[in-house]
């Protein structure tokens, strides 16, 4: 069944490098415009510089090895993840100095730790439980390495984290009486910070962790634990942490891509993001049956649901809706007087929410004004471990 | 970086085959249950046969090559996908007569389904526009091919077909009137019927489009249109679709796998389903710093939101409910005075919907009791034309 020459001439009669070329590819598929990411990386990277903070961009919003790479290039001293799949991956792929951002406690899972250590020894993870630094230290004796630790602090989403400065001590004495762990300092997250609408709002909600977070640097210190690493902050608190938060370094993600839940945050009163969108899941009219709508075949498998309503590119309907119309479709609501699109015709929409929309896909397609330049795996966005 | 040497020999250590093995792995994972998995498959070709019905069951769901050969082997007539992606992967790997359930419009993809068909003959589409019979057409003459096309007929959910019996006969009309396209029959699909939870509703409404569906039919044949083919139904009513429904055959997609949204619609009056649920998504606690709570590696990222809510398999759990908590966690809340469960450890939650979900990961794991014994790639989840 399979044929190999005739798969290859078709993979290259693809358009690659050809004007219009963007819009030669089936649907749906994600699109990445380099102009404006590479802006984007560039921004931040300067942003940050100006505040004297460093940076460890947030992998798990673009699960590429070739963006966290640009990262880094831009200055950038290290990368986070999520996962340890997504650590593995990177790691694989010449990243380097990850943190990992979330604890992981099975005893699968501290072994790949182990092993990350091995390979990286400026490798972290991040902790907030007694039975989980024995657990990693004893693992991590066993195999002669040293696992770098932040202790994890909770801003109040009750997710993961110590809940205060006595907790956070009790750990820290711990893990300095403990071989085979080394406290590093803190991590801080506050996920429900970064997505506060209102832009005075936001400033009072940050500013009020910040003064937590200190606290507990505060605690830490007067018991003789210095914290060389204090990470946290993201992409919509990004200009309080750098200006005036506690933190050393700046987790911030989704700044490379962006999304529609970003646009409804307001930047400062009267100001636009210093970040563009770059990223866009193109889809195509494949029914016009019904007046007043189209049928396009993007659904909740091409975009995730959590966020702000997808919205459309197309100047001229700019007023339509994209409504969620099952796992492969979308119905296009188009606003009163609007021409329905022809069938067949490619629409482009900014994603609801960039992390788990591009963990949908497989690749990036990668262009430039309307010319597709590249194609990137997602690669991440594999699991290693099968 | 890289030592190949090294990580087979990880590779090899994992536990395959023995007691306890399906929770020796990295989390979240998908897990299926092979025992019920076959049971299930079992359970709808007895059915259907009973009936005196074909059934082509619907890949999107599984998106797995090799459910799709256990469902041929168990007497399906071939297979329905939802995409070409799709269709390319299942064709390379060997599942015969697909049938492709939604319109596709783009020169690209036209050219993609003109390559389907010359490799297999028996490949269908679904159309429901002239213009789009049309584009087909050419493509196809100039191919040298002929293409298999069902008109899609739209049962009030405005998403694709057509709306009626006239609709349906100008495009049958022109399919016979064109060289290039071969009109084969019919295909009405109603995803909304499939989750009307009450009984009697859910009878009701699709008795009612059935009767809809057979008009259409009637006009055809009236006009001198034999519809050999009426592809329809599924999961949800798929007792009413074999023994009253218009189809020749049935399309259900979750009955190998069912989920959460299932097991809160009725199958019938004090009766169980007849089938079980065989997909479970394994996560760990990473967290229980919060009273009452714990935190588990499971968010949107790993369980689709579109659904009723995830459901804790653990016994003693079964009154505890989970809550998304982001793209990577999910929040057991702990019903009252039942024990945090300790960090670390194991739990599977039935999914909201399945469809979704499995889209998310690369692999099942594949299980027997508590032995996993094999890891089969959810090869239909990749894109084929990168």
């Amino acid at each position: 069944m399979l044929n190999k020459a005739k798969e290859q001439s078709e993979a290259s009669v693809l358009p690659r490098g050809e004007a219009g070329s963007r819009y030669a590819f089936g649907t749906p598929i994600l699109v990445l415009d380099l102009d404006i990411l590479e802006r984007n990386i560039g921004v931040m990277a300067e942003t940050m510089k100006r505040f004297g903070r460093a940076l460890r961009p947030h992998a798990k919003s673009h699960k590429c090895s070739k963006i966290a790479m640009m990262q880094l290039q831009a200055g950038a001293i290290g990368i986070c993840c999520a996962t340890l799949d997504e650590a593995q991956i990177m790691q694989r792929a010449g990243v380097t100095s990850l943190l990992i951002t979330s604890p992981v406690t099975t005893d699968f899972q501290i072994a790949r730790l182990i092993d990350l250590t091995r390979r990286a020894a400026d490798t972290m993870i991040v902790v907030d439980a007694s039975e989980n630094i024995e657990a990693i230290a004893n693992a991590a004796r066993a195999a002669g390495v040293s696992v770098n630790i932040l202790i994890d602090i909770e801003l109040g989403f009750g997710r993961t984290g110590v809940a205060g400065p006595a907790e956070a001590l009790m750990l820290a004495r711990l893990a300095r009486r403990l071989d085979g762990v080394l406290f590093c300092g803190v991590q801080a997250y506050g996920g429900q910070l970064q997505h506060t609408a209102d832009y005075e709002e936001r400033a009072r909600v940050t500013a009020e962790a910040g003064l937590f977070i200190s606290s507990i640097l505060n605690h830490l210190s007067q018991n003789g634990f210095e914290t060389p690493i204090v990470s946290g902050g993201g992409t919509g608190t990004h200009a309080f942490d750098g200006s005036s938060g506690p933190f050393t370094e700046i987790q911030a993600g989704s700044y490379p891509l962006m999304d529609a839940d970003y646009e409804r945050i307001e930047y400062r009163p009267g100001q636009q993001w210093p970040f563009d969108v770059s990223l866009f899941v193109q889809t195509s009219v494949i029914s016009r049956n019904v007046l007043g709508t189209v049928t396009v075949d993007a659904g909740t498998k091409a975009l995730a649901l959590n966020g702000a309503r997808p919205r459309l590119t197309t100047p001229s309907l700019a007023s339509s809706a994209y409504e969620f119309s099952g796992d492969e479709h979308g119905r296009i609501k188009l606003a009163k007087g609007v021409e329905q699109p022809r069938l067949g015709a490619r629409l482009e929409l900014v994603t609801s929410h960039c992390d788990p929309t591009v963990a949908q896909y497989g690749f990036y397609h990668c262009v430039r004004g309307d010319v597709l330049v590249d194609i990137w795996p997602i690669d991440a966005r594999g699991r290693t471990t099968e």
